[in-house]
C-alpha cells in the first residue's frame, strides 16, 4: 500500500466535524477502496476548545487557516471556511501555490475567484475539486465535467437551494403565506436569521455561475444573473399554477441563445407531471441537456452536514486514488487559459412563456383592453381566466391570469406597462416565467 | 500536447457509428479538454461494406475483433459487440491482458464475467470503464464508484429497462392492454420482435447484478436474483394502483437486509407522488440510499445510440485524462480481491407492503373469509376494497383489491394459498409488492 495521504482540514463547524468523524471512523475501509490511507494531520478552527464529538488531538493544531495551508505537512488542503474572501480565498491560493491539493466546500469563493484558482491548480499540476460547492451531496460537478465531456450543452438549470424549495413546497401543501412559512422555516433551521441571502436567489446564483462555466466553457460570471427572488410569491400565484398545472420553483437557469448565453434566478412555472416538480422541501436537483447524451437529472440533498461532508469525502478520494501531480482533469472542465469569455443574452431578448396575475378593478371593458394591449405586442394566449372570490358581490377586484404562448421578455414588459397605464389593475402586476422541462 | 491516444473499436452497429462520428466531429473540442487527441486507428464489424455514415477508411480493419485486441497498435479497446461470450469476452480480456485499458458497454458480459475481468486489469493496471453498460447515458456507475466512495450503500434501485418504461407508461397512458402496446411498441422501435428479454426482466437483471456489486462491494451475482417481468400487469391492475395513488414501474432493486442482500426485479407500486414515479416513457432511473450521502436520484436515457455512445466517450475521455498505468480506481469500486462473496437474502423473508388483487364469486362470506385469512396470518391491511363494475346485476365477479402494511412475503404467501383454496377466487390472485422511495 502507499504512503498515507495526508489532509489538512480549515474550518470545523458541521461540516468539518462531520468529515473528521467519518473519515475516523471508516478509515480502513476507505483505504481499502482508495489503496492508501487518509489522515487527517492538521486542522484549523476559530476555538481551539469548543467540542465537536471527534478527538482531533492526533492533528496538528493552527489558529491560522493560512498558516496550515502554508506550513502543514499534507498533501490536500479542505477549505471549510466559508466566505468569498480572506482568509478562505488567502488559504486555498497558498496550500494551490505551493503543490497542495485544494478540496472546497466555498461557492462563494468559487463563483468570485473560480478562474484564479481553476488557473493556480492548473500551473502547479494539482487538483481543485469542489463537488460540495454546488448542490451539496449531488455530484453535479462530477458529471458535468467527467462524464458530459464532448457533450455541448443546451440548458442547466436547477433547484439549488433548500431553504426557497422548502418554503414554496410548503405553502402549497399547507396552504400558507410566505410569511408564515419562512417563519416555520427558521424555526426548523431551514432558514437563517436574516434569510435575505436565501430567499433574495443570491444563494442559488453563486451555485448557478459555477455550473454555468462549467456547461458552457465559459469564465465564471457571478455578477451577469439576471436575479428575482421568491418573496413576492403569494399563496394566490401558487393556486393559480395548481389551476393551470403549474408548480412553482426558484430555478436557476443557463440556456445558450442566438445572442449569447442567459444565467437567470427567479420563481418560475413547471408543468407538475415534470420530474422536477416533484423536488419537494429541501431536496435540491439539477437538470442539464446535452447535445450527445440528452437530458439527465440528478436530484438529492442540497446541504446539510452529512450530505456535505459526503461529497467532500469523495472528492478527497478522487485524490487518493490519482498519481500525485497527474491531473489533467481541469477544475472547470475545460483548462483555465481555454474558458471562453462569458457572453450575457439580455432578459429583454429571453424568449418562453410568461404567467401573468392581475388584480383589477371590476368594471366593463377590462377583460376586452387587456386582451387587446397583449394583442398589439403581439403575444398570443394560450389562456385567458377572469375571476372573481365571491359572485353575488360586485364591484370588487376581480383577479386575471393570463398564461402566453412563447414570446419575448420585452414585449410581455412592453404589454403589462400598457395594461398597468390603463389605471385599472390594483397593486402590482405578477409576472412569473414558465418552464419546460425540454426545450422545444 | 502529449500524444495521442489511439482508440479500437470492435462493433459498429448504431453505438459503434455513433461513438466513431461524434469523436471525429468534434476532435479538436475533445484533444483542448482531454489534452491530447483521441483517435480511432482501428475498427472492426461483421460487414466491412455497410454504409455507416462515417469515414472509417483511416483505421485499421480488422475482420476479427479478438485479432484487433491482441494485434492493433491501440491505447484503449472499446467493445460494442454484445454478448456474454467469445468473440466479446476473448477480446476484452485478451485487450486486457496486453495492458489496453477497455471500454465496453456490454452488460450480459459484465454480469457474468464482470469480477474476472476488474481482476485481470487491475492485474495488468488498466482501466476497465463500463458507464454504458447500466442505465445507458446515466452516469451511475461513476456515480456509485467514485462519488459515493465511503458511504455504506443501504438500497439501490431504479428502473433500468426502457422497453417495460414505455409499455407501463402508454398503457396508463392510453387506457390499453398490454398485448396493444407491447405491439405498438415493437412498430415504434422501442421493443425486439422477441420482446422475452426486456418483458421478462433479464435486461434490468443485467443491470442490477453490476449495480449490486458497485453498491455493496460483493461479487457479481447475476443469477442469484429474484425475477418477475410485466407480462402479467393489466390494465386493471394499473388502474386500480392509480385509484390508490400508485404507479407500477418494473424496478431492479438491491437491499441489504440482516439475512443478506436482497436482489430482485418485479412489478413494483410506488407513490406517484415520488420522483420515480415521474420517469416516464423509455427514460431510465437509478435511485441509492447511502448512510452519509442521504438519498440520491439520476434519471436520463437509458437507451439508444447517442445517449450511450455520451457513455462510453465519457468513458474514453476518462482515460485520455488519466495517465497511462496509474489507475487506481478499481473497475468495481472494490479492488477485484476484496469483493465480498454475494450472500442472497431470500425472497420468502422480504419484508414490504403488498397489493392483492383478487377477481371473487360474488357471494355472502366471500369479504369476511378473506379478512379471516389475512388475519390469521399476522397480516395488517392498510385498505380493503371490494368493487364490482355493475352495480345493477349480481352474481357477476367481484373485485376485491388488499393493500397490506409492511409485512413479510411468506406469510402474504401462505394467505393467499388459503384463499384460493376457499374456492371462490376465480382466477389468478395478483400479488404486486409495495416499494417506498424512502426505506423507513
Amino acid at each position: 500500500m502507499d504512503s498515507a495521504l495526508k489532509i489538512g482540514i480549515a474550518g470545523l463547524g458541521t461540516v468539518g466535524a462531520a468529515l473528521a468523524a467519518t473519515l475516523a471512523e471508516r478509515a480502513d475501509y476507505l483505504a481499502e477502496l482508495c489503496g492508501r490511507r487518509i489522515e487527517v494531520t492538521a486542522v484549523s478552527a476559530r476555538d481551539r476548545n469548543r467540542r465537536r464529538g471527534v478527538d482531533l488531538s492526533a492533528s496538528e493544531w493552527f489558529d491560522d487557516p493560512v498558516k496550515l495551508a502554508r506550513e502543514a505537512e499534507i498533501d490536500v488542503f479542505v477549505e471549510l471556511i466559508g466566505g468569498d474572501d480572506d482568509p478562505a480565498h488567502a488559504a486555498v491560493r497558498t496550500a494551490l501555490a505551493r503543490g497542495c491539493h485544494v478540496v472546497t466546500a466555498n461557492k462563494a469563493l468559487l463563483a468570485r475567484h473560480g478562474v484564479e484558482l481553476a488557473r493556480i491548480a492548473e500551473e502547479n499540476g494539482v487538483i481543485l475539486n469542489f463537488e460540495a460547492a454546488v448542490a451539496g451531496g449531488i455530484p453535479a460537478v462530477k458529471v458535468m465535467r467527467e462524464s458530459l465531456t464532448g457533450n455541448r450543452v443546451r440548458r442547466v438549470f436547477g433547484i439549488l437551494n433548500g431553504t426557497c424549495n422548502y418554503i414554496l413546497t410548503t405553502m402549497e401543501r399547507e396552504g400558507i403565506s410566505f410569511d408564515e412559512c419562512l417563519a416555520e422555516a427558521q424555526r426548523l433551521g431551514y432558514a437563517e436569521a436574516d434569510p435575505t441571502f436565501d430567499i433574495g436567489g443570491h444563494d442559488t446564483a453563486h451555485k448557478l455561475a459555477i455550473l454555468t462555466s462549467l456547461a458552457f466553457g465559459t469564465e465564471i460570471a457571478a455578477d451577469d444573473i439576471y436575479l428575482e427572488g421568491i418573496e413576492n410569491i403569494s399563496i394566490e400565484d401558487i393556486r393559480a399554477a395548481a389551476d393551470l398545472g403549474y408548480r412553482i420553483k426558484l430555478l436557476g437557469v443557463a440556456q445558450r441563445t442566438d445572442t449569447g448565453i442567459e444565467q437567470r434566478v427567479h420563481p418560475t412555472m413547471v408543468p407538475v407531471s415534470s420530474e422536477i416538480a416533484q423536488v419537494d422541501g429541501v431536496t435540491n436537483a439539477v437538470a442539464v441537456e446535452a447535445d450527445v447524451l440528452g437530458e439527465l437529472m440528478l436530484s438529492g440533498p442540497g446541504a446539510g452536514g452529512e450530505a456535505t461532508a459526503s461529497a467532500v469525502m469523495g472528492d478527497i478520494a478522487d485524490i487518493a486514488k490519482s498519481r500525485p501531480g497527474a491531473q489533467r482533469v481541469p477544475a472547470l472542465g475545460t483548462p483555465a487559459d481555454r474558458l471562453a469569455p462569458y457572453e450575457r443574452a439580455r432578459m429583454r431578448s429571453h424568449e418562453g412563456g410568461y404567467f401573468i396575475r392581475l388584480s383589477v378593478e371590476d368594471k366593463a371593458g377590462v377583460f376586452a383592453s387587456i386582451a387587446a394591449r397583449m394583442a398589439e405586442n403581439g403575444i398570443s394566449l394560450e389562456s385567458i381566466v377572469q375571476r372573481s372570490r365571491d359572485h353575488t358581490v360586485r364591484a370588487r377586484p376581480q383577479t386575471v391570469v393570463l398564461v402566453t404562448h412563447a414570446t419575448m421578455e420585452a414585449a410581455v414588459r412592453k404589454a403589462v406597462a400598457a395594461i398597468t397605464s390603463e389605471g385599472y389593475v390594483l397593486g402590482t402586476a405578477q409576472v412569473i416565467r414558465i418552464e419546460r422541462p425540454i426545450v422545444d
